[in-house]
């Protein structure tokens, strides 16, 4: 099996060095395995602009539609932040989703018993927390037409979005949300605000039909301000949650506090046929760019959802996996993480570190 | 004085006991300030459709116009929640609030030192917590057109929402925004996803333009995503937010999470001229309707920022406001904020609690 990996990257990654290093130089993951990754290295967001002018050259996207997998790092920074929109880093990953077509998104909020503590939420409301966020990506508000600025009736210039769902847009990500709550507990929590949005209204209809060819699974509607709330108030009480663009973004940074760290969590952005995005929920924190600090563990993390989701490649996932967990057994933890008594390492002795944890 | 207050009103309403008899039968708060209150009962929600058949009958409307402020008791219940999107409880709050032009929602969410443990987040996190949420009420997606369901190009169902504002829409918020913050601490921190909407990259500009006219204010800026997550990684941060509808409907019930129980959180929603709609922001809880247990002190608070806010009482909003933190003082507690050691008392019984304290 030779998967190749497209590491559309930019240059202030803080962990850009540990995960090329990681991926490129010594993959001991895939090696055990007798698996050997190809890597082809691609701009995109910050990086692209500065070489090409564009966000996502169309280069970059052929190589990513050519791999079996991307693994993205983080876009943005300072220097980019006065572009007009569309020559924005955003645009770039916006792009790339809508290009891939990676409709599901999937944000875990896992809290290893590790980090428990390094949460503002007590110990004994997070410990424990295993919730799946499964977040519609190439539809919604984000992408919704028309949109844009006009003038109203009054002669205000008003600025304007859609958000709309199709009856398949809600489908195929409902499956995909079924499917992973039968492999989880068993349980799908289903998130809009149908009390006031015919979008929700739509949305709601459409899970519960789809539902119904999913008896095992218990199926529960929760409006957006309550989840938002229920996140803080009970995590545990959630297992898989299934949401549209916008109430997915939002939710799953509300959920990734439980954890402690943004520093931990990965994602991954799948389709049903061709390669899907694998990138840490975090941003490119361009303030402790450069200064080999940053937690490189959800990019680590990210690199096993590939391997999982996307390359069907479940052992190399759990060697990753399992280092991760390893290393944080022996002690070591970046500063985001660091707690008194712990072994306080930077990026790239982190990476060391889970290599001699492999 | 002589200000007339509507108590619109619904059965299912768990405090209602406590607020008809507090502010109707006694009032001792106004008494003391030599204010006589007015009050007309009337009907919105459930109690409306049950009665009329409409969650707002023009009725209601009327008396709530002639009023001078509008006291809120919560909407909805079971009963009522398969009735058709126009005839919910819902449309009757939306229609009041569209009605009465009350465009300007605000949601404090501060953490009282009794009840610093109430909440999941840890002490030191909460302790000292005084945000208040600026939300625009009458615009957004909540009442953007066009909205409705429709057939695609592809001949699919669609459902969609608008999510829009008009530059004189934001300019109010804005203005309300900062003055208020220049009661408080100084500092405004605008939400938005102008990375992705362009309905946000107006707000942006809009709240960025009339911010030049407060120099005096510390104007931030942040996305929506990265607020859900800062509201529980670091709440002090904060001292005056102003957002969206949507964008405020989810912020508001994070933040009141952060105190413990919704049942200590009233708001304000207020025009520049007509009267205010002051209520809880708890819903109507139809779990534990009419068992005499719900938590009045939250419609209690609301009655002051009716005073403050809507009729220009201070001192009457002091009074209610000193009762409530003398009744904790004194170690009262309803059963959703019951602690080992606290003297665990019902709904009406906090009620008689709180005319003691006056
Ligand atoms: C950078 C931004 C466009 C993006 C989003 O809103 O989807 C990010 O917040 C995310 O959640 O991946
Ligand atoms: C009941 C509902 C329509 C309402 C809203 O979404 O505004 C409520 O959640 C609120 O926040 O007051």
């Amino acid at each position: 099996i030779i998967p190749s990996v497209t590491a559309a990257d930019l240059s202030p990654i803080p962990d850009r060095a540990l995960s090329a290093g990681l991926l490129v130089g010594k993959w001991p993951a895939g090696e055990r395995e007798g698996v050997t990754f190809e890597f082809t290295e691609a701009p995109i967001g910050g990086a692209a602009i500065d070489a090409t002018g564009s966000p996502l050259p169309e280069e970059t996207l052929q190589i990513c539609r050519d791999s079996d997998a991307v693994l993205l790092a983080a876009i943005g920074g300072y220097k980019w932040d006065q572009l007009p929109p569309e020559q924005r880093p955003e645009r770039g990953l916006l792009n790339l989703r809508a290009g891939l077509g990676t409709f599901a998104n999937l944000r875990p909020a896992v809290v290893l018993p590790h980090l428990a503590d390094a949460s503002t939420l007590k110990r004994e409301v997070v410990e424990g927390v295993d919730i799946m966020i499964v977040r519609e990506l190439v539809g919604g508000i984000y992408f919704g037409q028309p949109r844009g600025f006009t003038t109203n009736q009054e002669g205000e210039r008003v600025g304007f979005n859609t958000m709309i769902y199709s009856e398949p847009e809600v489908e195929r990500i409902a499956h995909v949300a079924f499917q992973l709550a039968q492999k989880r507990k068993g349980r799908l929590c289903s998130v809009e605000k149908s009390n006031v949005l015919e979008v929700s209204m739509l949305w709601k209809e459409v899970i519960t039909r789809v539902g119904e060819q999913y008896p095992d699974i218990e199926l529960s509607h929760m409006y957006v301000d309550n989840a938002a709330m229920q996140i803080i108030r009970n995590p545990k009480s959630f297992d898989t949650i299934v949401t549209g663009n916008i109430f997915g973004d939002i939710l799953s940074d509300a959920a990734s506090m439980l954890t402690g760290s943004l520093g931990m969590l990965p994602s991954a952005s799948t389709s049903n046929d061709g390669p899907g995005i694998f990138e840490p929920v975090h941003g490119s924190a361009p303030d402790i760019a450069g200064q080999d600090i940053a937690n490189p563990l959800a990019m680590v993390l990210s690199a096993a959802m590939m391997c999982r989701y996307g390359l069907s490649l479940p052992k190399v996932a759990e060697q990753l996996e399992r280092a991760v967990t390893a290393a944080l057994d022996a002690g070591y933890r970046t500063g985001d993480l660091h707690t008194p008594g712990m072994q306080k390492v930077g990026c790239s002795e982190m990476g060391d570190v889970l290599v001699d944890c492999m």
